[in-house]
């Protein structure tokens, strides 16, 4: 299927088959491929947090309302901002692309001080705003990434982010909650997969210039 | 090719071949798999414009530092924020979901108060940045819909938004540009195609829990 059959076929699953998980080598494919997900200058500003841990989902689960989600699918996927997006961080990134692209850390003098001047221009808010931004696309790779792969999957706000952070040990780490996804299979008997797909008409979403 | 070796394929093209063009199927097939990309409760809190006349993007381009993409990419696409959402946003998106899938308004009751209860609680500043996150989910979207049709693409993010804004004119529409992506095809002397790609090692980027 191509993506746009696959993001058709998909819908915000409301209820998971909790019977049924997602094997290794498909989560791999899958994280894998957010892996790629581009980013501001290539810095990356989040982790994502993959929990099974049925214990700790319980807790999650009591910190987004209860939602069946959390627990019923295969995964919780939590996208979580770097908090601290500072020289160090950004000398370190600077040292792996030289590394990685095995090139002198000198020829990238002019890159690193592109990046350090955009972030000295920017409070710890705007940073973190800029973070979350970033942890979003990643999550656009993500849904396209893993409805191709046949996983359902369903991006979720409602939650109570420090609670998220407390739980998961994320303020330790320098992190904190941006976004969540759940990915499993649907249960035959979620009502919210046969409703017809809600958008914007074509002229209520473009502007042609 | 799956959206992993089409992303792996991708690179933020930083020199686009000014004489190749997308065309217009292609352009169309892009534009309705990022019409696809899920929102929070599906209010796509934004709109897409898609800039082709060359001398509106050497406006865009003089805002964007001149940065050669601007007008040597096959189109530049912006992404733009609605700036009200309010009480009359929600409630013609609640008409429009109930005249798309044939029901009763009123069915749609409990849901219209959760996403009116939910708009009551932020700040216009809030919601603006909810807004600007959705925004990105969907970028995320086109950057791998764009690579699965062999689409060179570049998310930019250096620009002034407010002469943006006024070039195109958003902000008599209840706009503002959130992020930029330019596409089309990557120019053969474009020496960041083929330089290796940068990520986070997977002990750096995953947490398993």
């Amino acid at each position: 299927m191509s993506l746009q059959e696959s993001l058709a076929w998909r819908y915000a699953t409301k209820k998971f088959d909790s019977s049924k998980k997602i094997d290794a080598d498909k989560l791999n494919n899958l994280l894998q491929t957010v892996k790629l997900a581009p980013s501001s200058y290539g810095l990356q500003h989040y982790e994502i947090v993959v929990v099974e841990d049925a214990a700790v989902r319980e807790r999650l689960k009591e910190a987004a309302y209860g939602q069946s989600q959390l627990t019923d699918a295969s995964q919780v996927i939590v996208f979580a901002a770097e908090t601290k997006i500072d020289e160090e961080y950004v000398k370190n990134y600077i040292s792996e692309t030289a590394a990685m692209r095995q090139m002198d850390r000198e020829k990238l003098a002019d890159f690193e001080k592109t990046i350090l001047g955009a972030i000295s221009r920017q409070s710890d808010e705007q940073k973190l705003n800029w973070s979350h931004k970033q942890a979003y696309l990643a999550l656009g790779v993500l849904i396209g990434a893993a409805s191709e792969l046949g996983i359902d999957n369903c991006p979720m706000e409602g939650y109570d982010g420090g609670k998220f952070d407390e739980i998961l040990g994320l303020k330790e780490k320098g992190l904190t909650t941006s976004v969540i996804v759940t990915i499993g299979y649907r249960a035959e008997d979620d009502q919210y997969g046969k409703l017809a797909k809600v958008r914007k008409k074509d002229e209520d979403l473009f502007i042609r210039i």
